[in-house]
């Protein structure tokens, strides 16, 4: 077990905790849950007056391990939270003032309700019959979540990519219970490419033999394969060609070709690695659902695609951020977010920061966005 | 059947050939084969002097037959060459001046020794054991065929993509063989995320149970599940977002969000139609050679890694073109080809043409590209 000592500006040791809601919740599809649990974190304290409450939304493969470390990990001091750099007392998201919340999302892998939770109806885990969720639906989950906290108003919600979009879209939904929302390296929509991504990587895993249709764990398997190349292909779009040159280039791992099919080219490795750490953890039905609900976020559709109607009665204050190398969702995606926003003239920071980290630069403690970042949170009064 | 007239100025109906070449071929890798077929096309006639033919290399997919049509075809007014647009008496490449071979390259499954051939050692299909090829190896079984005919010298040698790449390799090993290379949206070597896309194409196939390490052939299955994911990544790459955006957009084949899995937006149906075509008749062990051929490019690697170099015994003509859409193989690596041959002071044109087709733009009949062609196979001297 390693002895590195845990940083003095980290939240420190964590626990997770479960919380049960005994009551139904409807989705957009039409289906419903009689009742689900949501696994959060929470760092720093809630205030008396409940005014300094963050929510942090987590993107594709996220969940509620926002930041800290835990005493029981194999390696505590490799168990960091996901976006570690960013929260602890005297880090940007200071939690000397305020108190963050970090959550799974309903239909994670990770703690709450979701496919590998057992349905009541069927005594078997629910699989692919758990509901497709939609960024509304999740949303919903959090505001039962900060009911449950007594929290009226969030001083902050917060995400990167399709976390990112869950902050929008409380903007909208009740734009009275958050007064600042930060989105970054999101998208108002996802493009066709985007969905055509995300649907490779869902048919990887959908015609894989282990899938059973979603009822693998009936079955004592999983989709492996599938996952494997879902994130092999997620990773190359996470990242830049640049970074990628940088990191990986032309080099092998051999001394020259070796006219196979092993992993010769270093980022071959790489992407096998990647893929294979990633089918040992994560459920193939969370994958699906989280995908989804990227290709269905659209919250311009209910407005007849006017995504400046979408946001007319929003009134929190936004502050837009993305990153040159990011060609998942370029900048050109959230200058399409702020065009809406100071068409309905909301108070809006766009930052176009420079990276070479790709889509993944939302998690890099690149010391401009996170100068911003710090900046943003200290403006916000509690 | 289709009673659709076969345009005037197409090469009209055509019949592939195949020959025989009785002698070993020795490849980079060490590996050989003891004698292989070449099936091919030829438009055009060869003149007195073997002076005036154009060699046409395929890319990835593509094969012999590059123009005209097939009168035996189930419907023949759909049977033309995959370049078409380009060749026939009057169209840019001009088969009233030019003799213009096609050919599939060894290691195809379009009717030249590859995988699918049975294997002299085995009575099987060499399936896996066949030899991984690369772009010199290609280029000496074509050297092979230009001796078959004849031709001491090319007027021209053209390809897109990797059969640009094959153009490039011509003038480095024989440089008194051609006196014209077109070399269209291609790169002298590919990026660490070219190697990336390749390497998940890959793996979704060699991952396929019904691979079978490469010997599917006597289990009477296909990889289709694997070659299929292949070519919905490689439709994905080979466009850009922007084509798909006018192309698809958000469209959804039905009237709403149907919250499952079944393919709802217009680009899911696509890319799904696509790959199932694909996986319907190409060779799985086929396309992880093509793939590997690609990968392993790299002419200046024998020179220390300095392109210049690689060109210094050059003497042919160049004419360099890439897509301001194509973000496979972009304008930039084309730049780097054209600064190499700069700087040995080679005579090269170089054109970036405006396209939102992505790399297959080199496909398309963009009035200023074929404009540019035909300009310059005019100015070719037979």
């Amino acid at each position: 077990m390693s002895t590195t000592p845990i940083p003095l500006d980290s939240v420190g040791y964590v626990s997770p905790q479960k919380i049960a809601f005994e009551t139904p919740i409807q989705f957009a599809s039409g289906a419903s849950l009689p009742r689900f649990d949501l696994i959060v974190e929470t760092y720093g304290e809630l205030n008396a007056a409940k005014s300094n409450a963050v929510l942090v939304c987590h993107a594709l493969s996220g969940h509620h391990h926002v930041a800290g470390y835990y005493r029981d990990a194999p390696d505590p001091s490799r168990s960091e939270g996901w976006w570690e750099n960013l929260i602890g007392p005297g880090r940007p998201l200071d939690t000397r003032k305020f108190f963050v919340i970090g959550l799974n999302n309903l239909g994670g892998c990770h703690g709450s309700t979701g496919p590998g939770t057992i349905n009541p109806a069927t005594g078997q885990p629910f699989g692919s019959d758990f509901p497709v969720v939609t960024v509304p639906d999740w949303v919903e989950a959090q505001r039962l979540l900060a009911d449950h906290f007594g929290i009226d108003s969030f001083a902050a919600i917060l995400g990167g990519s399709l976390g990112g979009m869950q902050a929008l879209q409380w903007s909208i939904l009740h734009p009275d219970r958050v007064r600042n929302v930060l989105a970054i390296a999101a998208a108002p929509k996802l493009s066709a490419e985007n969905i055509g991504f995300n649907e490779v990587a869902r048919q990887a895993i959908r015609t894989d033999p282990d899938f059973h249709d979603g009822h693998f764990y009936a079955h004592g398997v999983v989709p492996r394969r599938g996952l494997r190349l879902s994130r092999m292909l997620g990773h190359l779009t996470y990242l830049s060609d640049d970074l990628m040159g940088e990191k990986f280039g032309r080099l092998l791992k051999g001394e020259d070709y070796q006219f196979g099919f092993d992993a010769e080219f270093e980022v071959e490795s790489y992407l096998r690695y990647q893929g294979d750490k990633f089918a040992g953890y994560f459920d193939a039905n969370t994958y699906l659902l989280m995908t989804k609900a990227l290709d269905y976020f659209d919250p311009a559709k209910d407005f007849g695609g006017d995504l400046t109607a979408a946001f007319a009665n929003s009134t929190a204050k936004f502050f837009i951020a993305a990153f040159t190398s990011d060609w998942r969702f370029s900048p050109a995606r959230s200058k399409e977010i702020v065009r809406s926003l100071l068409a309905n003239r909301h108070d809006v920071s766009y930052a176009e920061i420079e990276s070479v980290e790709g889509h993944d630069s939302f998690l890099m403690p690149i010391p401009q966005y996170h100068a911003l970042l710090r900046a943003t949170f200290e403006g916000i009064r509690v």
